[in-house]
């Protein structure tokens, strides 16, 4: 059974956002004072200034996922990236909602019990919305994430090379992820501290795909929506999603980031997305100047002879 | 009489470290244990890793001066902007003892005592170096900055301007400003969080001159060198300079993002550095896109018509 809480002033700033975010930052609350903008009703959320009502924050919600459907034109097949979390949940469901010809998939990252747990969660938002959820198994590519070093980074490179595979094997023009507008934010500022501007590339909301390459088209539906309202999506719309954190996250210095971001927001509303729309910007007038090449092994891209992928894989 | 004190654990992480710097931070200690990397004298430094004494420290500091000078062949007068602060002390201090041609000037802002203190500050440090220091005063522009609504801002314009005006007239090559790596780090971010990408240009240790539009060389001789070490360095050579903080400053958003960024460091060295060091390519990557014209009025240059500064100007 899903419990269904009222919300209200739901803080940004709160400390360690993304670690226990459910049990920390939604109270049960009596019903604000404030009604909504949009009718008569009591709001629950305030999003630069405005308020808006259980009705009227999903209607916003699902116009700003809509604003980038329609900016670049996405038409035909999408795969859906669900980890199980909060963000894939609101992102596969804002998808359905709007119609769109979807494909959702799963990675299993075989991490204890955590990757059991988000894959029945991820399981029963397919069912209860009456799709069939596709399973990728990473360890029947020999990867064991226990054994690695630096088992972050393989992870993040097994999950875009095997999302994009997934899409295209499976005739889809576009695979979507559950990037939300604090991920991008964060990622940018931890790129930059590390001198990486490598990955600061794709920072946006869509990529064009590249046939030749094999590659899929890239959508960040949730671009300019914050983990504050993906979270307050996913409640008023009952979804399951896992509440547990990945165990190797629980430490990664992007959370600092994180938090202080979303701490300089509740000071000054906007800023992430500024942010959020510098980085966008930037990204276009760099460009890619980063060669592509096709790996020798598997013939998808590569910026190398042989992909980042095929030499992570054991097998 | 300048007192000096003996430091240690200078924190770059205490709060409002803009904000009376001096007298929250600089602690008379007894002596430190550790010992210099480089001679057997006390150490009054860790930077990244490695302990300094005083002479080490001034060498290091003078080195990280000289890798500017010498990266970009800077050969000729430079005009040198002193405000009376700590940074454009130690910048001219350091310009000073690499054996430069020098001509300090002072723009007086006409900021109540303020300016007066710093200009006077500015004089002792001039003469005790045995220069002239030039004065220019915003007043004779009919500008005053207690009747702006955004004093900043007009200041910034008059500041920019003056400067290279100065330069351009007194035959200088260059202008050194005393922008330090906290500044350019905090003066990006800042940028961001105002989408106002057109700030971000020029955000870089040298900037070309373009001899058609009047415009001066500028050079940033301590981008590498942060808040606390320029401290010490004005501590160690007993170096006068204005303790005082702007009146208009004080509640300037930047100060959250300079103890952020100095918590981070604090928790990880190095980010600062790299962060400056991604903001450098970056904005190589992206060039200057903006096109240039000369102002009709003044003939100096501009991205409209006229200039802004022409445009701040009461006579």
């Amino acid at each position: 059974m899903v419990i269904f809480f009222v919300i209200r002033d739901f803080d940004d700033s709160t400390p360690n956002f993304s670690q226990n975010f459910f049990k920390r930052n939604l109270l049960i609350l009596p019903a604000s004072k404030m009604k909504c903008e949009y009718c008569e009703k009591e709001a629950v959320e305030n999003i630069y200034g405005r308020y808006y009502c259980e009705n009227h924050f999903v209607k916003y919600f699902l116009g700003r996922v809509r604003s980038i459907i329609d900016k670049f034109g996405i038409n035909g097949r999408i795969a859906v990236a669900l980890s199980g979390g909060k963000d894939s949940s609101a992102c596969f469901h804002s998808l359905h909602k709007l119609k769109l010809d979807l494909l959702p998939f799963y990675i299993n990252l075989g991490i204890e019990s955590y990757s059991e747990i988000c894959q029945k969660k991820a399981e029963e938002l397919c069912n209860s919305l009456g799709y069939r959820l596709h399973i990728i198994d990473i360890n029947e590519y020999g990867i064991n994430l226990a054994d690695e070093k630096k088992p972050c980074s393989v992870c993040g490179t097994a999950k875009r090379y095997l999302m994009n595979k997934f899409a295209y094997e499976n005739n889809c023009k576009y695979v979507a992820t559950g990037h939300n507008l604090s991920d991008v934010v964060t990622f940018a500022l931890n790129n930059f501290m590390n001198a990486n501007l490598m990955n600061f590339r794709g920072n946006r909301p869509y990529l064009e795909g590249k046939e030749e390459y094999k590659m899929v088209a890239k959508i960040k539906p949730l671009y300019w929506l914050k983990d504050k309202e993906c979270m307050l999506y996913v409640y008023i719309n009952r979804l399951r999603y896992a509440e547990e954190e990945c165990p190797h996250a629980i430490s990664a210095p992007t959370i600092q980031i994180k938090e202080w971001i979303h701490e300089m927001e509740g000071k000054k509303p906007g800023i992430m997305l500024n942010m959020a729309k510098s980085f966008w910007r930037l990204e276009e007038m760099i460009g890619s100047k980063a060669k592509l090449n096709i790996c020798r092994k598997c013939g998808y891209a590569s910026y190398s002879k042989i992909c980042k992928f095929c030499k992570i894989r054991k097998r």
